[in-house]
Order: structure tokens, then sequence, then C-alpha cells
């Protein structure tokens, strides 16, 4: 099922979506143009906001979790397109090093670490998981809830001079991270240079910044703009960005609400251009990985000013007890899709170039200008029944087959920032 | 749901599905490395029989038909295959002219033919269908059972000195025929040297053989059997060739029938090897492509000696008028595959390297040892409702997903050979 789209105004997207529809073709010939000349990153996820007036990615995962929440159905194709990667990357792989986070108590998490086994496996890959925790010192075996059994195994420097990482018993050829090291690169994965490590490690949240992400994002939609001769702002989410902010010590507040004014003024103004009659927002979040932590809705740049101690304290820190001293400042984007009256926003799922499936995330708790993935907040993953990849030309723009092929086109534009990113990146 | 196996003897094909289920890893593995050194056909159609103690691809169709028998659950998988493969040959293709075969009035073919335009639009590619028919002098267009349309269009020599193919006012980069050639090569088709044609001419009927695409199976089957500690046997149908052979005329019949008993007392080896109480055949076709046409089967050398009027007549023709002066002996593999009492029969399809889906002919007319894809003959497809990528450990060896996952093992065995056929055979 699609979620029932509740805004008011449904014009500009529908034509969003009629464009991408009658474009189709030209679309798919631009990506495939740009991935001649661009390395695609192994895997990606992208949240998007679809706001009935404007579609946007606000997040872009190259270490994505929840593959779990994927339909089944969409299996072979995550198998298929996984083949086609490996194929590219390290064809001659037989044996494969998965690095997962650090939550053994997150079962949701455990789910994905085991699908994505599961997909490698079937890829023709012998997988084995290591583990970057202290406290998993040999061998561990996990149950799943779905009755699935996961082991978690010490990763150790193998060969001579430790130059190589695997598990007792177990050399990779190709060591795939599930890990975003938000925490830095632990030096058990330093100096890796025999072995494919994939995605490289400047991938990390410890280098990656979204403002990094969303500067060339904007690049990319303003080349995919001119090709369908559409506004960018209709997939673009504007945003500023501040560096040495300290939320304890209220230092570059300034910074912040100087940035929080200048884009809700961009915003109405595009509002008004587009008779958009919506409350501009903005969204004030660490610029490196937040993992859902640390991000602020502001509709009005006195509040960043005025914070009170638990909102600074709440700011201040990401996962793993991480400052937070730069911060980006996005365009909100509302949700303006529901599922029995809670808000959604799709993800969309990606191995190599190719969309390989979505799910809503559904809070019944958030609001429509609110992040939907928060810490301890259970959010209900709702499957995509069908592809991003067949639009439907003989359906109405927003049947769920064109939806889908419009949030699997965005998404991939969020993934060729990424590669561009990468690209950049490299040490 | 997978036709019932009404086979007495399951013991050896079970045996040999789990030896497939076990080393699906070092199959992928093997089948990733041969890869990196051949180039896979663009697509094709394996048949397959399944004798309950032996698994065998019977037939390999470069010019595959039948896409539309394929569950459309199946079509992101098609698409993502086909972006693959278009890729690899042509990334920079915009418009695709697909040369379907000359049978207009064949609805279900056209149906076929209505899909892959469907597929290889989808990879975003202009798509027109060019007819070589001369009866085809405008575009044309042609009501589908489904509801659809196709647009015929008669092909032209385009550019300086007519050296490129295409329609007017259509100049493709890439040209796929899907017309298997079997009357030669049209002088239309002629000395094309700046466009993409796929599959190459040479995959034609016009020039390939049966017995050249079983010589290299044999070699795969071997080398496949050899890593997985099997009796080639189990996959392989061995077979025999006749050149010279006139049916009206009545000479090389000596060397059919010395063939066929040689084939027939090899057989019987085998089954008794193997405790089989069944009767063995071979089956007689023209080794150049027989849509169906010139197919006999034979339980002992008398019979091809002592061939009637009506039968000498209906082996010496195939497709399009030809006569048949070759022809190859293969070994009968009885399928022990019903559907509600009709016998049944496995085609595998291919894109690229990855197999996309499947279905069962059906045919309500047929025996088990007869040729099931006859002319003029109706055949009911089923479509397989898995996939053949997921095989499930944790079911039975015959269970669907597991079944299956040995078809497409054994189909792309024979996609290996028709590689080895085509590389081989380059001109």
């Amino acid at each position: 099922m699609v979620p029932h789209l509740t805004t008011a105004l449904t014009g500009p997207l529908l034509d969003l979506e009629k464009r991408f529809l009658d474009s189709e073709t030209a679309i798919e010939q631009w990506l495939r143009g740009w991935w001649l000349e661009h390395t695609p990153p192994f895997y990606a996820s992208v949240d998007l906001r679809n706001a009935g007036f404007k579609l946007a990615p606000v997040d872009t995962n190259l270490f994505p979790g929840g593959f779990n929440n994927l339909n089944p159905a969409f299996l072979p194709l995550c198998v298929q397109a996984a083949m086609s990667a490996i194929e590219k990357i390290c064809p001659e792989a037989k044996n494969l090093l998965l690095i997962p986070e650090n939550h053994t108590r997150n079962q949701f998490y455990l789910q994905n670490v085991a699908r994505l086994a599961t997909i490698l496996h079937h890829t023709g890959l012998n997988v084995r998981i290591g583990s970057l925790l202290p406290d998993i010192t040999q061998p561990t075996t996990l149950d799943l809830p779905d009755g699935q059994k996961l082991t978690l195994e010490p990763v150790k420097r193998l060969g001579t001079d430790g130059r190589r990482l695997g598990l007792a018993g177990f050399d990779p050829c190709a060591i795939l991270l599930n890990n975003d090291l938000s925490g830095g690169v632990p030096p058990i994965l330093e100096n890796i240079n025999e072995q494919f490590l994939i995605p490289p490690l400047h991938a990390g949240w410890h280098v990656r910044r979204k403002s990094g992400h969303f500067g060339a994002y904007q690049e990319v939609a303003n080349a995919f703009a001119a090709l369908l001769d559409i506004d960018p702002w209709l997939i673009n989410p504007e945003f500023g960005v501040c560096g040495k902010i300290n939320f304890h010590e209220r230092t570059g507040e300034e910074c912040l609400a100087a940035n929080v004014d200048t884009l809700l003024f961009r915003i109405r103004a595009k509002y008004k251009e587009y008779g958009i009659s919506e409350k501009p927002f903005v969204i004030v979040k660490a610029d490196a990985g937040t993992y859902g932590m640390g991000i602020m809705t502001v509709h009005d740049a006195s509040e960043v000013k005025s914070l009170n101690r638990k909102q600074r304290n709440k700011m201040a820190v990401v996962k793993e007890g991480l400052q937070v001293t730069e911060v980006i400042i996005q365009e909100g984007v509302p949700t303006f899709e529901t599922v029995d009256d809670s808000n959604a926003e799709p993800v969309i799922y990606m191995i190599d170039r190719y969309v390989v499936g979505g799910f809503y995330r559904v809070n019944t708790a958030r609001g429509r200008d609110e992040n939907l993935n928060a810490p301890g907040m259970e959010f209900k993953p709702l499957a995509f029944e069908t592809g991003c990849l067949l639009p439907d030309a003989g359906q109405a723009p927003d049947a769920p087959p064109n939806r889908f092929y419009a949030y699997g086109v965005v998404a991939r534009l969020a993934l060729q920032a990424a590669a561009l990113e990468l690209e950049r990146g490299a040490p």
C-alpha cells in the first residue's frame, strides 16, 4: 500500500512526478552516462521527504541499516545488484568479512546484518561477521526474533606484521563495513592495504560531513533540473553550515541564528512563489552523522538563542558521546505522507547504481515537521509493495509504481552526490 | 506452484539438487570467475528436462521468445539485468532497434516482442521495432490480446552509402536481434559495422549448430562436474551427429541408424549403472535450429530406416522451408514433471549472466519422451512463482526455491556453452 498523501496542494508534485514519468528514457540515459564517469558506492540508503510540493533527500547513509525492512520479494533484486557490485570491486573474492555496528542489543539492527549476510552469501561469498566490540572475545551466537541466529566473531590482524584483517581461521579478500565510524577509525582497521575495504574509510562519519553531501547534491540537482527543465528547488533542500559551535558554552549561537534566519527567508520566498501556505522551518543537526540524535526543528531564529539546558545537552552530543561542534542548518521538508494517521517518510535502498527497494518509516509520535528516526523511539517499517524500477505511464502520476519511481530517481541523485563526495574525499 | 514430480526414482536427482544447494557458494564463485574470462550472450533461454534421475538442457535459444510467459513479478529483475548488459555492450546507446521474427500473426510471439521492448525501454532506451517483412512498407500497428499495441516499421539503410540500419527518422546505436536468422542473413543486415549488432550475426541458425553447442556444453559440464565431484552424465545429454542426410532421397540413413544404435547403447549402460528402469530413447533433430519442427523420438535404430513418406517429409524441412541435411542425435531425457497430468518442461531465461525467471511449458497432447514445443500445438505456459536466485537451505532439496535454483544453475552452464560457441565462432 502507498500511504495516503494528505497534502492539500498536490499540484507541483504531481507535475514533478509526471515530468519524471515523461522523461524516464532521458533520465535513465543521463544516469547511465553519468555512471560511466563515476563509481557508485557499494550500497546506500536515502531518507526522502515528500512535501506534496517538494520531494527531496534529507539524509544519505553509506552504511545502511534496515535491509531487513525491505519487501522479501525484492531479495532477488538485491542479490543480482550485489553480484554486479562484487563483480566490479573484487570479482575474485571468496571470503567476505562484514563488520557491523556495535549494537548487539538492537534486534532490528541485527536482523539487518543477517539480511545483508544472506544477500552477500547468495552472490557466492563465504560471509562471516567480525565484531569490533572488545567484549566479543570469542564467537558469540545471538538469537534473532525471527528465529535466525547470528554469530559475531572477534576481528584480529592476520599475516606477516598483521597486515591483514580477518577472524581466527578466516582470511577475507574483502571487508564490508556496515559501521559508520562515527567514533573515528579504530586502530584495528588502520593500514589495511592488501584487502578491499568497502566502502573506503573516508566514507565514515569521522570524515564525512552532511554539508559536503548536500553541497555535492546541489550540483547534481542543478544538472538534473536543467535536463528536465524544472526548478532545482523542487528536489533540493537548501542548507547553511556553522562550525565552532559549543552548545554547552553557548558559543556560535550567533552564527546559528543568522543561518536560520537566512534560510527561513529563502524558504519563505519560495513558498510565496509557489503559493504554499505551510509554515517554513529548518532542521538543525550535527554536520557529522547524527544517527537520529542531536536534531532540532526550528521555526524561528530566536529559538536557537533561547535553548534551555536540556535542549542544549540534547544537541551537544551524538552517537558514542561525540561532541557536536559543527552543525548543518537544512531546509525543513514537511512530510505529507501518513499511514494510519502517523507520519511517514520513504527510505530508498540502493546497491551499486541500482534501486533495490524501499520502505516507509512510520512514526506515531512525531509531527510532520520532525525527524522520524529518533533514538529510543520505535518506528514501524512498511515495505514498499512494488519496486521503484517500473513506472507505468498508463497509471496516474501518484500511482504506487510511479510515485516509487520518482522516489528511486531522487534517491539516485543523492547516490550520485555520495559518489562525488567519495571521489573528492579520496586520500 | 511447482509441478508435481511423478518419478518413482527421485533418489539421484534429489542428491544432485542437494549437492547444488550445499555447493552454492562454490558454484557462484566458479561462475563469477568464469565470466571474468568470457562474455555472456546478451540474452538466452534454455529448455531443460528433469528426468528425476538426470537434469539437462536440451536446447539453448540465443534469440529467446516467451519473455511474456515470465512472472510479471520478475520484470524488475529483467530490467536490472538488461541495464547491466546494456552498460557493458553499448553504455552510450540511446536508440535501440529491435528486430523480431517475421511472425506477424503469432499473438504469443508478438507479446514477447512487446515485453522485450518494455524491458529495454525501462533501461533508458528509445526502442522501436523494425520488421524485415517485405509487406511491412509503412508503420503498422498491431493489436495484442492483452490490449497492448505494437508498431512494426520497415527497416531501411541509412547514412552515407547506406552504412547504417534504422527506420525512417530513427538512427539506432544498437540493434537487438530477436530473429534467429534460420533463413540466412538478409542482405539488409549485411555489412553493419558502425552499430552494435546484438547478438552478433554468427549467433544465427544459419551458422550455429546444436552439435557445436552441446560439444561446448560437454566441456562446461565436465568442468562443473569436477568442481562438484559428480558424474557429468547427470547434467549432460550425450549426442552424435550425421551430416549429408537427405530424408527425401533416403541417403545418410546408415549414419543415422549407427548413431542411434551407439547412443542407445551408451544410455542403456548408464541406466543400468543407476538402476533406471526407463526405456532409453534418442531425439533426432535438425542440427541447425528447428523451431520445434523436424524433431523425432526414436527408441530403436530400425525406426529411422523405416520412415514412411509422411515422416520423411516432416523431418526434411524446418522453419522457412529449409532443407535438413545435418542432424543431431541427442540422448532423450524424459520429463518427469507434470502439471494437471500434462507433461511439462522448465524453460529458463537469462539476460547477461543473470537468471531472470522461468516458466513451465505444459503440453496436454505430448508424451514425456516427446518434444513439447511442437508447431501448431499450443503449450500452456506456467510462470515460476519464485525466482531461481534464492535457494533456501532450510527447505527440502526439491522445494520450489531449491529446484528452481538447480534449474538456474544448469541453465547457466548452457549459457557458458553458448558463450564459448560465440567466442569460437567469431569471424
